[in-house]
């Protein structure tokens, strides 16, 4: 009585809603565990590191990009390829520091958080979606490119728009170097 | 300095691999949280049982399908069309009782472990992708039809293939019917 389906070619993606609900299921999971909403988000931002660290391998492989020569072209990087290919959407970025290693990621939809209408009010420091800055981290890291990544705004919490904030961080020898 | 991309049409898909690997982080978690294997697994349903019953309506609306006229006709549903639109795989269907309530989805592979290689030693009874047996179930239960949904099979524990086994249960009124 067995039936087998004919061999279609079986594509590298999956549908949004499983993902956003499963995201959706972890950010419970945790807001169960602890009750501080910074202990939450420090938790999801440890998460996405440890997959940003492993996700950069197939990112590399399957955009064969080239080194980025500058911390713009890391940014644009980011929002254009990788977003595009891990989240199927484009932030727009913008340059927010003089010094040029302060980078904006500027959603004005954000897809993790298509079945949530708001935070509730107990839960109002939560970045729900942190787990996203810690992929960026983790991918960064792996590329020898320490940043700090976080929600500047976020549309959950009232904000026009969703805004990650990138800060690349000089490297050691940099600083030695301007001593 | 703000640069922003061109609108392109933004699809319903994202990348494998942030999925799974945010699926392995779920599972991590629990691990860390429930010494017993047995309770990660019944976290796991319950968890997907609270994703099915919401994911029902997105596939209703989006797979535009008809009502089944028989439990045979729903797992081929399940199997040829769900899985197709959320996971990107067709699993084969068998069907195992001759009352004909009882169905094998065989999956040759399984998209969700495709980071994974094997199972701690330690965690020889975690059933890892419980997560969609209770999607299945809290999905059937929506349509009114009540099932148990359990690994038979697990590439993970050394079988041959993965085999996610659905017991149709009769309704009460079926039950009245027969006495």
């Amino acid at each position: 009585m067995s039936r087998s389906p004919g061999r279609k070619q079986e594509n590298n993606k999956i549908s949004r809603e499983l993902f956003v609900l499963t995201y959706g299921a972890l950010v419970a999971q945790l807001c169960k565990e602890y009750e501080k909403d910074e202990d939450v988000n420090t938790c999801l931002d440890r998460m996405g590191y440890g997959i940003g660290i492993r996700l950069i391998d197939d990112f590399l492989a399957r955009s064969a990009v080239k080194k980025c020569r500058s911390y713009s072209e890391t940014a644009d990087m980011i929002a254009q390829v990788a977003f595009k290919m891990y989240l199927g959407v484009t932030p727009s970025v913008s340059c927010s520091s003089a010094a040029g290693n302060e980078f904006s990621l500027i959603l004005d939809k954000n897809p993790l958080v298509d079945f949530v209408e708001e935070l509730p009010a107990e839960r109002a420091s939560l970045c729900y979606c942190n787990l996203l800055c810690g992929v960026i981290r983790g991918a960064l890291e792996m590329v020898h490119l320490a940043a700090e990544v976080t929600f500047l705004q976020d549309r959950l919490k009232g904000d026009a728009v969703t805004e990650i904030g990138i800060t690349f961080l000089r490297k050691p020898e940099d600083r030695k170097h301007k001593r």
